[in-house]
Formats: C-alpha cells, sequence, structure tokens
C-alpha cells in the first residue's frame, strides 16, 4: 500500500468562471479558487490569474512537510490537441483560437500542466473516482443543448487520431434524417434540450392536453426540460411521451456505441442527464429492445455522480495519472 | 535492429477447410497445410489433424539451427472467449459449442496456444502486416453476406467488456428501421450481399430497363453482386444506383465509428470488399457529404491486401504480439 500521496491541480475553464482544485490521487478536494472571467480584460489577464490560483493552492499544503505538486490539468471546452496542449478553437469562449495553453501556463507556473477538452476530463474525473470507478471500459456522455462523449478503454481515454474521438452526438441514428453541416440525422438532433421542448410544443400546438399549460402559467416560451420531467412526474401523458420519445433516440444511439465497444458502463453527466427514473426507465428499456442480449445483460447505465466537481477532479486526474 | 525472426503457426479455422501456416513476425508465409474437414470425424480427430499439421509445419524451418515455435494462433467463426481460449459457439460449424480450444491444443502440441474470433484475426494480419500496417488506430470491417468488424487501437485489438467488441453490421443507421434479433435498422441489413441483390430485382421488377436482364440471361435468380457490379461497370443506371444506395448506407455506419472513433483509416474486406471504383467512389463521396471536415480530412478508406492469407497470417501475429 502506497503511503504517499500525490497531488495536481485541476483546472475547470469555463466562458463564466475559471474553477481550480487542489485534488490527490484518491480523487478528494482538499481547496478550492473561482475566478470570475468578466473582470479578466485579455489572455495574459487571464492566464496570470489562473497562475495565481494555482500558487495560492500549492500554499494549502493539507501535509507537514509541505507535498509537491505532481502538475496542473485544465480542460477546456473545445476543440484541443490534447499531445501539444494546444487548443485549436473554443466556440464559446472568444479570443482562445490557436493558443498554445500548456506552454504559456508552464512559463508562469514552473510545472507540467496538461491540458485536454472538458468532457475528457469530467469523464476522468467520474470513471476514476465517480460513478465509473468500478469499471475499466467506459463511454461516457453528457445531455444538455449539446450531447458530448468521452471515451475511457482500459482505463484511460481514448482520443483517436487526431484528439477528437467521442463525438457521441454526431453519430447518425436516422440516414434520411436532419442535416447539418455534421452529417445527417445526428443524435444531437433528436435528444439536445431544444429538441426535447420543440417536441412538447409540437403536441401542445397540435391541441394535446397538457399539465404543461397549467405549470407555464400560458406562457410556453417558458417550458424547458425540467418542467416537462416535472410534469411527466406528476403522470402528465404528453411529457411521459415526449421523455419515452427522446430515451429511444438515445437508445438508438447507445446500442451503436455497446455494439462497437461493449463497454461495461455507460455513465450520464450534463443537466438532461440529471434527470430521474422519466429518462432512465425508458432508456434502459429500449436499450434492451435494440441490443441482443449478449450485450444488452452485461451493460450497465448510470448517472455521473460527481457533479459540478467533476471538471476539476478529472483535469488534476489526468496530470496524475500521466 | 533485430538479428532473430520469431514464428508461430496460425491457423484459420474454417467449416470446409482448415489452413495452417507458418508465418513469422514479419508476417511472411514459410509453408502451408489445409485440411478439407469433411474427412474428420469428431472433434478429436478434427484437434488430432490440427496438431499433426503444426508439428509438420514445426519441422518445416527455415532457419539452422531449427527455429522454435512462439505458439499456435488459431482464428474461429464465431463467438469465443479470448482470454480463457473458450468457444462459446460457432454459428456455422456443428458440434464446437462450449470448447476449451486454447487448452485442448495445448495438451496436444505442447505449445502456447491462443484463440480469437477470425474476424479479428484478419485484422490484425490487415493491420500489422497489411493494408492498415501505417496506421495505429484502424476500423477493419468485412462485407460480404454478414458485415463484420474488428477495431486496431493503439495497435492492439480493443475487444471490449466481453470479447465482442467491433459489432459494426449491427450498428444503428435507421431508428425506424428493419426490425431484427439484434435490434432495429443495423447496417447489415442495408448492406449484405443479399440486400444488395434485393435491390436490383425490386428495381427490375418495378419495370426498370437495365443490362442486368442481359447478363443473366434471363434468370434473375443467377443475379449476385458481382454481376450487378459488372453491369454498373458497362453503365448500367440501375446497377450503378444500388452501388450508390449501398455506399450511402455504409457511409452512414461508418459515419457513426468516425465520430466515435476518430481512426486513421478503414480497412475493408470480404467478397463485396474487393469491389472496385463502383463501391469505393460514391462510399468516399457520401462518407465525406457525412462527417465534419475535421474528420473526414484525415480518414483514409482501403481495400484489403492479403486475400485469403489473412487469416493465417494474423491468427499468427496474435500469438507472435501477445
Amino acid at each position: 500500500m502506497k503511503n504517499t500521496a500525490r497531488y495536481a491541480v485541476g483546472i475547470d475553464f469555463g466562458g463564466t468562471f475559471v474553477k481550480l482544485a487542489l485534488v490527490d490521487d484518491a480523487g478528494t478536494i482538499h481547496a478550492r479558487r473561482k475566478i470570475p472571467t468578466a473582470d479578466l480584460p485579455d489572455q495574459a489577464a487571464w492566464l496570470d490569474a489562473m497562475a495565481q490560483g494555482v500558487s495560492e493552492l500549492a500554499a494549502e499544503s493539507p501535509e507537514n512537510p509541505p507535498m509537491t505538486l505532481a502538475g496542473v490539468g485544465i480542460g477546456v471546452p473545445g476543440f484541443v490537441d490534447h499531445r501539444r496542449g494546444f487548443i485549436h478553437d473554443l466556440p464559446n469562449v472568444p479570443g482562445w483560437t490557436g493558443v498554445p495553453l500548456a506552454s504559456r501556463m508552464e512559463d508562469r507556473v514552473q510545472l507540467p500542466v496538461m491540458v485536454d477538452n472538458d468532457v475528457n476530463a469530467m469523464a476522468t474525473g467520474e470513471c476514476i473516482h465517480g460513478a465509473g470507478r468500478a469499471y475499466q471500459h467506459v463511454v461516457f456522455l453528457t445531455l444538455g443543448t449539446g450531447v458530448g462523449g468521452a471515451l475511457l478503454l482500459h482505463n484511460r481515454i481514448y482520443r483517436g487520431a487526431r484528439s477528437m474521438a467521442g463525438e457521441i452526438g454526431h453519430m447518425t441514428i436516422d440516414l434520411h434524417g436532419i442535416q447539418t453541416p455534421t452529417g445527417q440525422g445526428g443524435l444531437e438532433q433528436y435528444v439536445g434540450n431544444q429538441r426535447i421542448v420543440e417536441r412538447a410544443l409540437r403536441y401542445l400546438d397540435q391541441g394535446r392536453p397538457s399539465l404543461l399549460d397549467t405549470l407555464c402559467h400560458g406562457d410556453r416560451t417558458a417550458i424547458g426540460p425540467q418542467m416537462i420531467e416535472q410534469a411527466a412526474e406528476q403522470g402528465d401523458e404528453l411529457s411521459i411521451a415526449v421523455y419515452d420519445e427522446v430515451a429511444d433516440c438515445l437508445a438508438a444511439g447507445l446500442s451503436s456505441v455497446a455494439y462497437l465497444l461493449q463497454p461495461q458502463a455507460f455513465i450520464i453527466g450534463g443537466g438532461v442527464g440529471q434527470s430521474g427514473p422519466i429518462l432512465y426507465g425508458p432508456l434502459r428499456k429500449h436499450l434492451r429492445e435494440r441490443l441482443s442480449p449478449f450485450f444488452a445483460d452485461y451493460i450497465v447505465i448510470k448517472k455521473a455522480s460527481l457533479g459540478n466537481d467533476a471538471g476539476v477532479i478529472g483535469a488534476a486526474t489526468l496530470m496524475l495519472q500521466d
């Protein structure tokens, strides 16, 4: 048994906040920082603030003599070249196109820095220390505005030829389906937040009665996935039907993933991933319908368990695994 | 540079013939045996004949002093537990359900024996010594009566939780599509041999003119994928349309695989995989339409290059890799 814990700082790089945490190799958080990005005028200020956060956390050693940091792991929301620590583009955070983030941070903190996309970071957190910790082969997905994914094979993130593997949201579930720049009939077009709401509105427009009209106080623009879930939990047929359809579309995508990779578990995070039995009940049923028993009998679907900490824990873990 | 070659016997275990070859670690075949299975009365006779073949090949050393064999690799057409060397079932070869093949062969040959399914063996042959040898991340598929698949990630077969990963033929391309015991809208239901012929017959039944009626001399039961390819090569519009549709269905499946795994290459074997530009032209075009350029620009589609030797070379290579 090892008697010396190892530590890293994990950074969850978001458009509104940058969150930092001092994390050990058991996935425990010992200290935190949260930096609002609105105050940061430019990229240099942003990098300086992150470096300052790292050095503050380094001073909060839970051990005596103080631990030394193994390094810093950063999860960013966009396209990165993991090997070079290079950001290609962050679609929702302006000013970070073509940035060698790892080397710019290494210059400031004098520690090894690893950069990955935020879904890989969350997946690592969940699969090593969270809901997926009992498994070696896990497919992690986030359900929310879009559908993100990451693959943990043999306990390691599998990144593919150019660091972009895991794009579950673009997998085809309907070859003649909705066309987008990423293809035709991609899963995300059927189960994203907006699509869930659109399904409900379509039924309402057809004049189907629903508790939703009461819950939204006549303002249908206020209807969101959570309100639909709430109505479904109260037995609203329309809302139950919407979640059943969404679950079946998701099952179609997950059946393809299961046949290709035969993971032990699917771990589901993101806003819609936090839904209750109204999503997971029909999802399990439809996935079973869509798989041979050889596959269906040995696959587990679990909800992510680390909540908003998955990103910082996972980013630190990526560094500590390396 | 290494100066000592290593050798193994690779066995391609088929229902009609069992093929054996002495293979070195560069993928070169030095000697062969081919055993017709019709003469073998039972499982014991079959095992004895394979052991006899191994010992004959062991005596044909290309080196002096003679090489020693590293072991025997066997690829079988069906469900196996690779780790235990155990055959669950061979759907097309009666009498091999629940057989501990590796241990029964080890008793006879006094060498390590490794068992895998035949698609994994072929994939290993093609990806290490054939069309895929320049790549570390390759998806191999066989197109024929059915659609088989295997994944080579980081130069190793990825088998998933229970040795069954790679079932590309069962991936969903149409969530409301054809129902089978393995799910709904599986790729194999759209691009298998029989489906290609059915598409052509449907158009012929609609009265569409086609060169096929000449080529088959009025006997439409004689129409097969090769005859349709031949007609397409001669400019037959109906046959060109059939291959275009098949290629688009295949592209839908491969786009899902590409988004999930981002391999460097697809290597395609099997009977239909040996088609010419009539398949590969539209396949490349439709795959590009169905992928973002980030994925489409870096993915190669190649025809398998080892032909009927892929199985024995791959089975031996699996042993030598271990």
